[in-house]
């Protein structure tokens, strides 16, 4: 009886395999109210899942909908999937990158509900970007350019859609063996053989600290083992933005440049690390091996090479990003050091510029967006430009606290 | 922000009055939506609630709806309230006793939902008994004989019968602070000067232990205090059925032999503890000296004479209750000694034959119900009367793990 099953939980006793599919498939069969899985959701954020129920429910998930399966692709499929943050555009760098060293990458992303867009969203800034590929041409893409980035081609854990959107709005997001199922069950339904993970903590994150993205990522191993999958995982702090561009079509333009090997810091290591971890992972060579030759398909100009042949295959035109010519300035109000870049508050004002979407059914303006001009450990002075707005109307407002400086 | 409110709770804070009202005013309103308010019932559930919480609950509770007062009718009204239990019918003796001693009574009761009816079920088994009085008619009874059962006269807490019928479908009725809240909204607002609480722990009970039952008791006795109300508690244990007698019709033919002295133990001490209780709060004297009173009036027959005044000027027969003349024995299958009657089990039986409903809409057999022949610590032989049931039909199943003997 579905009420047992959520007091049992409500004590902090582990759910048998049984009892945790009665209910979440009950959920999706609509036999169980959306008013009793919130309550079990909150129930499982306080007391915790175990491992083994972690796996269950897993397996729940993935079974609910379709999986993939590219094993007639020749080569060993590596997937990364990014925790999201402001600013994270790690996919359009690292997808050609790992391509141009003879990797295969079928990439399903996803469209961004929150302060940007999501990869899909950003891509779609591309004039002619065509994200809807069919099954058959994901398979032809690969075969010819050896790369292909679209949105999901199947139905897959449609579960998930459904247990996501009642968590998004009953304050059952943060869980990390909730997140951990979410994750691991869409990349294992969608057929990669090994898997990287890239978790971000801080601000702007799912996970608050260190601790708790690591608890999470080694959660997320723990389910790719079951699945033979193998998994590593980066674990990144997303307290600021990363990199300098937010907003769909100004990412495209930070993603390019990044290929082209014109911007370093921050952004150009994380996207090395993980391009590495991939290529190591795919190769079977080691991550130092890895490094060097991700580097020089950067220098070389083959990685960006490649993401003009991806876009191409795929109908866009890399000389038509949108973005606003509207640019609105915003200058220093006083002399001093920046300590600080507060990644909420730039996704907030993305978010109120238009790049984002509070609704699914919300429409995204992929020409807007925020430019910082200054980073962390800058000296500034009063007057000095801190970051230029991309707009499109003047609906919206600039924290000055943003910046921490002093 | 309700989702901000929910994730506090989450978190384990203190919510703020305004907080409180926001949620709870606007779940009433039909602003919050039924998944949200499982899940912070949940959370409230597992994470509690501080005592400022409980009081401005509370008070939000009070003043979703009408609120009474009966302060013209001469004399202190002391109500009583019990946490309930299988075959507590205490409140049937205790009123006629309390008002045969000039206590006047106004004693509003609900109708069950579970094992088996609540007090106006029962009532409803006496022939012609009314028990949908008006406000006007309350206050004339009271006025001629001292005291009225009836059922609720004006809209009072609506808000909890909301929540409480969210909480039984999502497990989130085992919360001492949402207990407290409701039983003492409900009772502050019935408009009473004085208040004992009858609250129960076991297998048959809302509270498992004598601990919680206690802590739910103090809870309870601290919001009085914040409304001015004397508040005192009585602890009793629901493990075993409370006398003998299980089911509507049969409660009031048990309630009827207690008030004519015909029967003793345990419930027949229980209502003199009781009704004692209320006689030293109500005419302030010492609790030693109210049992002295209690005990004559039900050995000199004026609490029964009582009792039959209330139901005749409720419009009632007490010479025709409904109860079933199709009587099913059950034999004991061993011999030994009856170490245990579990509660529960009765009251599922009891519920099985027709006793109780499981829906608001159900109709309930007020003829129906279970009468014990036996008690613990009786030896018993193979073949001796266990209990007797009383049927309407033959879909009942009797398990004969409800007497433990050996």
């Amino acid at each position: 009886m579905i009420k047992e099953i959520i007091d049992k939980k409500r004590l902090g006793f582990c759910l048998s395999n049984e009892e945790l599919s009665s209910i979440f498939m009950g959920y999706m069969n609509g036999e169980v109210a959306d008013y009793q899985m919130s309550s079990l959701l909150m129930a499982i954020c306080i007391n915790g899942m175990s491992e083994e129920e972690v796996f269950h429910l897993t397996d729940i998930f993935i079974q609910s909908g379709d999986t993939l399966d590219f094993s007639h692709v020749p080569g060993v499929k590596v997937d990364k999937h990014s925790t999201g943050g402001i600013g994270d555009k790690t996919t359009l760098v690292i997808v050609p990158v790992v391509a141009s060293l003879g990797v295969p990458v079928i990439k399903m992303s996803g469209r961004g509900l929150g302060y940007t867009g999501g990869t899909i969203d950003k891509l779609e800034s591309i004039s002619g970007f065509r994200t809807n590929l069919t099954n058959e041409e994901v398979g032809e893409a690969v075969s010819k350019v050896g790369a292909v980035i679209t949105g999901q081609t199947a139905n897959l854990v449609p579960l998930d859609q459904m247990i996501y959107a009642l968590r998004d709005v009953t304050a059952t997001v943060s869980s990390i063996p909730l997140i951990a199922v979410s994750i691991m069950s869409k990349k294992i339904a969608a057929g990669a053989d090994k898997i990287l993970l890239d978790v971000k903590y801080g601000k702007g994150a799912l996970v608050a600290t260190y601790e708790e993205a690591e608890q999470l990522a080694i959660l997320m191993q723990k389910i790719g083992k079951q699945y033979h999958r193998e998994v590593r995982y980066v674990i990144s702090n997303m307290d600021h933005p990363l990199g300098n561009n937010i907003g769909n079509g100004l990412e495209v333009e930070e993603a390019v440049q990044t290929l082209r090997g014109e911007v370093n810091g921050h952004f150009y290591d994380l996207c090395v690390e993980l391009a590495s971890h991939m290529v190591s992972m795919a190769k079977d060579i080691s991550y130092d091996e890895a490094v060097l030759l991700v580097e020089e398909v950067i220098k070389s100009g083959k990685a960006y090479e490649k993401f003009r042949e991806i876009v191409i295959n795929q109908g866009g035109d890399l000389t038509s990003i949108q973005i606003s010519s509207n640019i609105y300035p915003v200058y220093s109000e006083q002399n001093g050091t920046i300590k600080d870049i507060d990644a909420l508050e730039i996704g907030k004002l993305s978010l109120s510029l238009g790049a984002g979407r509070c609704e699914k059914s919300d429409p995204i303006d992929y020409g807007v967006g925020v430019v910082l001009c200054k980073n962390i450990g800058d000296d500034v002075q009063k007057g000095d430009l801190l970051m230029r707005l991309y707009i499109h109307n003047d609906d919206f407002e600039v924290n000055q606290s943003t910046f921490e400086i002093n």
